[in-house]
């Protein structure tokens, strides 16, 4: 983005309480990511192995955790913390605020969270303060959202289990009467769906970050800090404990354990328990290392036949 | 779940008009599946293969549908039908019933039906009685839906074919004046989206069930009692007869038939026509067996390519 | 779809200003597609590699481009473009007019675009002439879209970039304040995410077509005249250049680029850059002739591997 009116190295090193290195007033006129920026915006790098990219791309200032030699022309902003310090700035020339304020709210949910247009709420709901739920939300019966959490826009929170016993000729449907617990700190995409428990609780631990279009089953217990990518689909009565990533895609079937610390990459699908602290990847999934194994030797496989054939 | 106040064995066989093992005055403090119990719960079990997996669960009540021996301390409720009796007790001490009910009907909506807030509708649109419409569907021009069905969150139903055709410089867009047929019993989860006919109809079956996210491409045909899971997609112009089941994140190219009774495990990808009554796995599928025997003896390649080095 | 009453060729012929074989009086009652036709139905056909399965139909109109032998007891109406002139057909047979049209239209809300119910516009976003934002829809702040956009029902364009910074115990956010830049002539279906660029835009270049439940992350460019299929997933930081197609559940990593006119088949990964013009297969994909060559290889290697053990 381009800033409204440009600032100089100066002023920003004091509004960030940080060094600089280069002339004081050395123009910024817009903030950038590195794939984007061009001569005036400002990055930020805070790892040595991108320093370079950083400093020789098209940015002319640099936002950075070392005082480093500053290339002809450009300027570096010397801070403890760029990530902090880049969100400082965003934050500063492009402030985020509500766009409505719940002020009757309705009972269970605090007069300190933010309640967009076109939210749906049932009975039995409980939103916690300083938590945000974006337009066209539905959160249905008995679903309890602890504090700092953000839902976004769509989404569903508390719809019925997946849960039908065949007949001769028909389903019979389990009736769905348990809850979604939805701890603090938690942020939930657009478009994803969280079931409710048929009678025990769904629960999405706290700090866990889902992406869009994410879809959790009845009675799925998720741990803390688990982030899980675009469309990925875990079915009912699966638990998933502390700190797992799934991504983009990756499906998981019901009634497994997904261990601490475990990382299943893209298009995976998850048919039994995994370990915890390994890196999984295969549809269905194995370790990683063992399956990029055989797909590398799946590639001499054509020439192996040939050969054989002779 | 917890019960609002604990209710003896001998009350609960008298609510569901059954005989009962244990002590008349054996408590029941909450009601829960499997995976989940305490002690003070409830479990329902209506298979010979988990009778031993629910008596020796924590929970200290057993639905169960044949007398066995009772485990010390525990009690059972001997039913003919444990997963109705469990569904009885559920819906008993967690009725649910409609937030608002529409009273004003729109032309061609039952009196019978539920409409929640929220929901918009279009022209030329029917539903029937006991149908119920969650917060938040969009429901476009010329849909008929039946009676008895479930519509969840947010749902759209009949938006335009995704069909276009390709000129020079830009596509032409085909315009789409078909109908969406629902039919009764249909079950629908949400954020499903379900296509209109170009100038046909999209139809959904009697009794099939639909989980979340699923999508439902222009002119297909779907038979009756199908289960589709989570992410399914399913392109134009498919028929799939009666009794399929597509597990999670399947996908079905257009224009190709699924016969009655074929089951299409997660993650595959359907190309081209499957035979009823068979199992089928991968992407693009082939038989199941035919799959997991290629899968199998892919492990098997990395240690084959090092022989044949040496 | 039935007319409401019969036409005869002849009439068809002068709303079409086109020639037709057959007798003036033969009747018109429907039209559909070669797939669902039936006695009395109009079909149309462009292309010869088909002529003869429309002319077979149970249609008993063709809508042709070239005069061709008429078959007994149909009738042929012979047009120069027979995609626009069917078109023309259900447009006056089946007309699509808005359901509402906004009047008192929010600050740099064109006028003479569509809006209707339950959308939620956010803070400094255009939408310009001629476009149609459908129900439910949810547009965040600094989202610009052009003119003769199409959005399907509740899609939630803007919402916050994916993208936390692990720190010991919890994530941090990273602010997003970028914009979503929707060129004109692009339609986006039903239930699709495309989240803001973190400080950058998020690009959906002219022309392009997205189907329903596509997600697109933050800052990812897509270039001109692009289809996507449904339930299509694009992570951060991509660019997709002009006229390229990803089909159904298609996958693609962040930070890569997909050249002009790449195709990538149906439930394929993309994890690296693609060049242009080629056509790609697999999770992760390759060339898609070395992908089929590999899975063609792998049905040959159960029997290979019983020889060798012989």
């Amino acid at each position: 983005m381009k800033l409204e009116k440009p600032h100089t190295l100066k002023e920003l090193s004091e509004i960030l309480n940080c060094s600089f290195v280069g002339s004081p007033d050395h123009l910024v006129e817009g903030i950038n990511e590195i794939h984007k920026v061009e001569s005036g915006d400002l990055v930020f790098v805070d790892h040595p192995k991108y320093y370079d990219k950083a400093l020789q791309s098209a940015a002319t200032t640099i936002l950075i955790d070392m005082e480093v030699d500053c290339p002809e022309g450009k300027g570096l902003l010397v801070s403890s913390d760029p990530f902090r310090d880049y969100n400082k700035l965003t934050v500063l020339f492009s402030p985020f605020y509500p766009w409505s304020r719940s002020v009757n709210s309705p009972k269970g949910v605090s007069p300190y969270a933010v309640i967009q247009p076109n939210v749906s709420i049932g009975r039995n709901v409980t939103i916690g303060k300083h938590t945000w739920i974006h337009s066209g939300v539905v959160i249905y019966d008995n679903v309890h959202i602890g504090d700092n959490v953000v839902i976004h826009a769509n989404t569903v929170i508390g719809a019925d289990a997946f849960y039908f016993q065949k007949k001769e000729d028909h389903f019979r449907k389990m009736h769905t009467c348990g809850r979604v617990i939805i701890e603090d700190n938690v942020e939930i995409g657009a478009l994803c769906t969280i079931d409710r428990g048929v009678s025990g609780d769904t629960v999405i631990g706290e700090s866990t970050k889902l992406d869009n279009q994410v879809h959790i089953g009845h009675d799925t217990v998720i741990g803390k800090r688990c982030l899980f990518a675009g469309h990925v689909g875990v079915a009912g009565c699966v638990t998933i404990e502390d700190d797992v990533t799934l991504w983009g895609q990756v499906g998981v079937i019901s009634d497994v354990t997904i261990k601490s610390g475990a990382v299943v990459y893209g298009q995976s699908g998850v048919g039994k328990d995994l370990e915890g602290n390994k890196k999984y990847l295969g549809s269905p999934c194995d370790d990683a290392r063992t399956t990029f194994t055989e797909l590398a030797s799946l590639k001499h496989l054509p020439a192996l036949l040939r050969k054989m054939k002779d």
